[in-house]
């Protein structure tokens, strides 16, 4: 028998949102953390550039080497069900996955309303990252414009689809769900 | 005679704030159909390019047909005040309102000024909705850091007038005040 | 004897952050003028335009005249330790600070951990201003990209040296400390 408590954490989807350097990834990790089994690491950026390059070796330092780590520019549901069978998950991060699925040319909304029906489906606990990018001033080009608009919505429904949703603020985190 | 709790809901003037493309417009249209009466939709927007009319049709198709609707890309205080008889008004939204007044050479101070001291001698309900566009990096150019200059000032003097005010992030609304 | 209340009071480490115009500056005067004694305005900015004057004007004006003025483009822990005998310090801002750290090509890193380490130490309150700018879309060029990185980092450093931390939206503060 699994008591309602443990049940709930298996269950678990919770989105972590807030601006560039906000602390993120860092509560994502521990939130990760906090679920029993070995925490999988579910980096949606390629390293295409010296940046990203250094980005994702600064993120690797700060978690340890403890966690199971894939590459999954673009197939995020059948990365989480292939994955399905212990652990948290930390999808890292939701915005390059749009991007990548936008210069891929894919159909960005039939993958977000498929990751939010995926979610709820799942059995281990998904801790997913993503960025508030529509907060500045109008962008003057339009690819920024669509993009900033992509975000907005991807976040509004995966947001949706989450059993909570935080929004982090210079490394302290407010409850939104 | 006018319960206590029915006066307060009469004389309501909402704030909704949050970025681009975060739900803010889904949350305002759920709070003003929450007032009893047709609920009037008054667009600052002029349909003047395609992705303007894009927008302004998506808006339409969600809200459905039961809306009174005003064009109002100006004149705010008079449209408010000669439709201050039946149900609650959705402003959407002061940002662009606030561009407007600025393209047309209006006195925008003066316009923020006279909005907040008309909202509460209004009788019927206003959910006004605006944009949060000071969170990014400075804006290059002299125009932009103006514009977001004067949207931060109007955010804080209609908020200052309002009886409630909600920052809606990822679909999900705050209460500030 | 000073009472637990007083002593918590002389302790204060307090950070005001949100976006532009948002209406930090006016909170953190408020902050600051809650504690005893004459109030010290320690300024990062430097008049070098015409913009710049203007703003500094408009803070003066609203201000008053009752304030110890400062003005610390970049040794802010030494004027700190140098006013640590009376009222609060208000530093506004550490976004400025940072930008004026780099362009004097100092060691902004080492100075953010020196900042964060002093501030525990002092005995008289501090009320800290900055801003959030990760908010937007990502910037085009690496210049203002590193920027925002750096103020992220920075103010996810400093909330965690803070007592309190408050983000300002609308003229309202969330606490988030």
């Amino acid at each position: 028998m699994i008591s309602a408590a443990r049940q709930e954490t298996l269950m678990a989807v919770i989105l972590i949102t807030g601006g560039a350097r906000s602390g993120k990834s860092t509560r994502a990790e521990a939130r990760a953390r906090s679920f029993p089994g070995q925490p999988v690491y579910i980096a949606t950026a390629e390293a295409l550039d010296t940046e990203m390059e250094a980005r994702i070796a600064t993120h690797r330092a700060r978690r340890g080497t403890d966690w199971i780590e894939r590459e999954v520019p673009l197939d995020l549901v059948p990365a989480l069900v292939a994955t399905d069978d212990g652990g948290a998950r930390l999808v890292d991060c939701l915005t390059l996955w749009l991007s990548n699925l936008m210069h891929a040319q894919r159909d960005w909304e039939g993958g977000v309303k498929a990751l939010a029906g995926a979610l709820p489906r799942l059995k281990s606990p998904v801790v997913l990252v993503t960025n508030e990018v529509g907060l500045g001033i109008v962008p003057d080009n339009a690819l920024a414009r669509s993009f900033r608009d992509a975000a907005g919505i991807m976040n509004q429904t995966i947001a949706a689809a989450a059993d909570e949703v935080e929004f982090v603020v210079a490394g302290l985190p407010m409850k939104l769900k």
